[in-house]
């Protein structure tokens, strides 16, 4: 039995398959060297991962030189310190020593541990810049600062206690905190000690870091600056590859409450990517779609720079991820324009309440992006279709997703009107007496509709994503049983509501 | 440190790699060319995608010649016109233009945007014609025309609104429709008009198409055919590596109704698979058990052609895929033989209703495949599990799966018997005064038991899949809570029944 | 368009694509030539995948002639006469033949059907041992001759009956049992008797094997052993490379009630493994930490013997996995420290029942290990961390893992106390009147809470592991709100109680 082989899959292999490519090494500072000495031995799993980097194959300078569609650097400014080496151990972590406060004394240098998207921007300065726009940045703050959504996660990360009259929620303590919510968000770095401990290299100080370990995109680092490039930049190849596939995103974006790496690895894209990635191009920039790539990643686009074969741009690199997003449709009681600050908790809605919507679904507008804008950024992420689909195909789908919006919010609004019924009718206390909206089932049931079915449902309609999102898995199928029990619910409560009070006459 | 490295695995890893062969490509027609030339600038990914297809890089002629064993055409009368050039745009979107309801002038050709398997038919014509009693085909039909499930799905895709007697559904839109059930049932295609669009081309005259874009197995073509090849032969590419690999299946079996790549991934079969599929090939025709694939995905057993090393048939390729299956064992409210017509709305029960089974579990055998026939088609499934597996591995294998069907139906049955009590127990409208069976909570928690977790065990069991699926993931720790929430909701509502009458008596 | 290719990445891929070597084969014996020339054409899966495996191209005696470091068999005393060949067909199954029930007369060899891990103790004799100690092997024994178990299984896996004063559960068939727990668990083999079949190779006889097939890691051998290797290292390839890969635990650890493989799957590690898995060497033993992986997979940190790139060793095989684990996060009410001895039926709780702790929470100390060999256990555990992680972030995550499982079990036992007082008020029955714990919804929503959503908790926090299965996805979202509801159905029936007082008095 023979199988035609032809002689070009030869080279194509070799050339596709990875895209890990080792070149000659660049030279390494000698600083760096100190490090490695050490550390090289005391963590080989850091070192190696390291030497498999960019950053240990290519000094500032080479980076630099190439064409300038090519370039991954953006930084004007880079100390001509740094030029001729790789960029290694000391050139980051002994980065603007005096601004982190976790810089400790370590064999005669000023080390810090927790390395932040300002060091970060000596090198990579727009994508430091774009991404101070990007909501991600205000992660942490934006649910830590948030009342109402503070009232929500004190009553899932939170301790019930069970009282005569319900359900009390102690709120989480801070390492509940970081395991849970804050684990990507970010949790708030603070520097409560320092310690001496008695390590290979003999008894060393190190500074005692309250938050850490954690990437969350919205990490307070100890400089002050806010983000974290390792959520996705993976420490310490900060492979581009590892970025660009979706198993990255999906960290924090596979759980019924944003399920975007869900859908995706059941929408067609997802197919082709799963199916035929092994012969795809993800560390070449700019991306070339056709030629690197036949079906888009989550960064194709959302992220990354993409031209077409002729090299003309599809679309520009930006970090700030909502730059192609028009609509928020997850996250929040309805669907909604996207906020104009990346910092939410300025929003005011007219209940008073950090929220871009009232309860009844209308929208915060001055807080929120125009149509205007929405329908810009909508023709920015339609360039990245439109690379691979007919315009009827495009503005069909799109149709979709519009509709699929204006629908969902529709059934999150009716089940709304049912929990409002239920706090007027008192069969919930809601916010009356200093209360929660998320502390009784019916409350939960009721935030069921929107944090995650009517989430699953908008995500599938995004990307044209697996039926079954939109239906069967987490989607209409569960949103409208959610409104069926709260509709049952209420009967029983009204039931009880009346014997009460015929059972009370009777009584008397 | 050494490691011993056979030359061997050099050429080895060139063939096994991926398969992927970029060879002379064939002769383009004149006509595709002129498509070519403009859409490879307007639509790159498009191009570039059909440029790495086996369509652009062999010529008919040349596909013929092969041996019967390996041929991938079944076309008896490929025009001669065909023969001598690739496969390219024009010689599908200008086929049969005549049939084609959104054929229009375009650059002087008579293109259609829809290419539909009657087009694929051309070389393709046997797959087409088992596909054609494959019941995929009639996915659109069979959820659209059987009333009972119009029923359901409008309890699923449509709005309710809260009445004083319990919910109201109004029927979800067409984009609705199209986003939810009918994404993987298939859309029907309808030309609504023509526009006229301002391109980079100059002003153009395009056909406007309602239910665009879809995919679905059982979409409605615009020459009246039924189906759509594109749903696992992914354009432009068509490439049968990505129609093997089970995450193709994934798009629309993936969801508690139909959890068919969930189970696989987590069965022994999923693992191999997952762990050495780039050993693999997924290319080669016939598929060589044993030596291209040491482990079946879901083409294996349900379509491809299989042959031993000797080239003996295991298997003949069919596109009919319950050809294999003797039992349907997801979709409705009891597992029962597949039907022997692919149109399912002709069925009807004893009750009237389209459907297989009545509610008490009993068949509409005449609608249904004999014994007989459940016997064959088992035989011909297990010539595929003997390939690997030993008589009596197999036999225990199945009959656990009988076991199982049994098993199962008999926990419906009783979740069953529960919500007929409460319909006559008047608890639950049913379909008592034109009501519907599915659209309140203790109905849907009915429905959760057969179309959600009977479906999981049953395809837990059919694959000897991850345990978990067939109890704790969607499983028998689900259904058998079902319906202890029913029974539990039967307690609350007869009390309610009860007490009603005890206060009406009291306050007489 | 130039890409940079250096010529280094072409030995570098063929070197780390797949680790697949296919050296010149070993000699067969003449007694597995037998078997082949027959079972080629009868099972030609099993055959080519036995070829890919090191068992058909390596012999023991060469296996013992590597370094010690790279040794992969450690029987002491493995018989001459298998030294000089493969390790084929007749090697395993007819070694020990006296020993198995099932060995049957096969054209002139005694062979048996089911091959146990005493008989690849022969070779592998420490790893057989390591495994008699791992709480795995007894995953049979502990569930079937545990009486509440039993009682759990028999409300999962049994069929309800509906009676006037609740639901009845028949206990399940066998057939079932070895498709619901007894999947992974294993079964418990039996000889039930000989059939003779109608073969190829004309009429034969064959032993008939009840609860055949059956790979779960506690099955009962027909030996008197218990468990399966192969429930992990494959048929017939036994392939190093799977057994290392997740996906592999995943068949018995994907479900809600043990979420190993999702959360994996969703954590930092698993995200980089996804990304990178083609360029990683997953058959290189010892694994060298840095240089074969740069991020770890189950294996790496609950089994393998790693070192790194000095060849120092990081942590030393083990196939009793619990050698680096202190607590038990999943599986029973409370996370408990480990067992001390892997058959639990041996414990007793304070109740008298064989559980590990009370439903208060309090431990079975004398049958749970004590917290020095936990701080022992995680320090050998801690090793693999600190190959890529230093100090501050070990110390910081084992800090977390901690307080989570404090935390998690403080909720567990709010659950509790709820269901205690649903059994003391008789809305539910509970243990009374030789009741079970298990068999009222309400019962099942309080084996949610521990059951299902504190063992994601806690295993989202043992592996860093994606937010979201700490929260959204069957975490503490879903822990609170099951709470919420047995609080609010606590509040139904004492209603319903009190109205019933009330009734009754008022009818007096």
């Amino acid at each position: 039995m023979q199988k035609p082989i032809i002689v070009a899959s030869f080279v194509l292999v070799l050339i596709m398959s990875t895209g890990f490519v080792l070149a000659g090494d660049a030279p390494v500072s000698d600083e760096t060297q100190e490090c490695l000495d050490c550390h090289s031995l005391f963590h080989p799993g850091i070192v190696a991962d390291w030497q498999r980097s960019r950053h240990a194959r290519t000094t500032p300078k080479e980076a630099l030189s190439v064409e300038e569609d090519q370039k991954r650097l953006t930084g004007k400014q880079i100390p001509e310190g740094l030029m001729e080496n790789s960029v290694g151990c000391a050139e980051c972590h002994t980065a603007r020593s005096a601004n982190h406060k976790d810089t400790f004394e370590h064999n005669g240098y000023d080390v810090h541990v927790v390395v932040s998207p300002d060091d970060c921007a000596t090198c990579h300065a727009t994508e430091r810049e774009q991404f101070s726009e990007n909501i991600m940045s205000m992660a942490e703050k934006n649910l830590s600062e948030n009342s109402l959504y503070q009232d929500l996660q004190r009553t899932i990360l939170g301790t019930p206690h069970s009282g005569a009259d319900g359900l009390h929620f102690t709120p989480a303590n801070d390492m509940t905190r970081a395991d849970g919510c804050f684990y990507c968000h970010g949790t708030k770095l603070q520097v409560s000690g320092t310690e001496t401990r008695d390590t290979d290299a003999g008894e060393l100080d190190f500074p005692v870091i309250e938050g850490w370990p954690n990437q969350g995109v919205g990490r307070v680092n100890l400089d002050g600056s806010r983000g974290s490039c390792s959520a996705c930049h993976t420490r310490h190849r900060f492979s581009i590859e590892v970025a660009r596939k979706p198993y990255t995103c999906k960290e924090c974006h596979v759980g019924p409450d944003v399920p975007a790496f869900k859908v995706y690895s059941a929408s067609k894209h997802g197919a082709i990517f799963s199916s035929t990635q092994a012969g795809m191009n993800f560390t070449h920039v700019p991306w070339v779609i056709g030629e690197d790539i036949q079906v888009p990643t989550c960064a194709t686009c959302h992220i990354s720079k993409t031209v077409n074969a002729d090299g003309d741009v599809i679309n520009n690199r930006t970090h700030k991820v909502t730059d192609r997003l028009g609509w928020r449709i997850f996250g929040l009681i309805y669907a909604h324009p996207q906020p104009i600050s990346p910092d939410t908790t300025r929003i005011k809605n007219k209940m008073g309440l950090q929220l871009p919507t009232d309860l009844d679904g209308s929208a915060a507008t001055e807080f929120l992006i125009s149509s205007k804008e929405i329908g810009s950024r909508r023709t920015t992420m339609k360039r990245t279709c439109l690379a691979c689909h007919d315009t009827s195909w495009v503005r069909g789908h799109f149709e979709r997703l519009d509709n699929t919006i204006a629908v969902s919010n529709q059934s999150v609004r009716v089940a709304t009107q049912l929990m409002e019924s239920a706090w007027t009718n008192r069969y919930a206390q809601g916010l009356m007496g200093g209360g929660s909206l998320f502390d009784e089932y019916i409350e939960r049931r009721w935030s069921d509709t929107w944090l995650l079915y009517a989430n699953n449902i908008r995500f599938a309609s995004a990307m044209a994503g697996g039926g079954d999102y939109g239906v069967f898995e987490d989607g209409r199928y569960h949103l409208a049983k959610s409104i069926m029990e709260m509709k049952d619910w209420m009967k029983t409560r009204a039931f009880m509501q009346q014997q009460k009070k015929i059972s009370s006459e009777l009584l008397k």
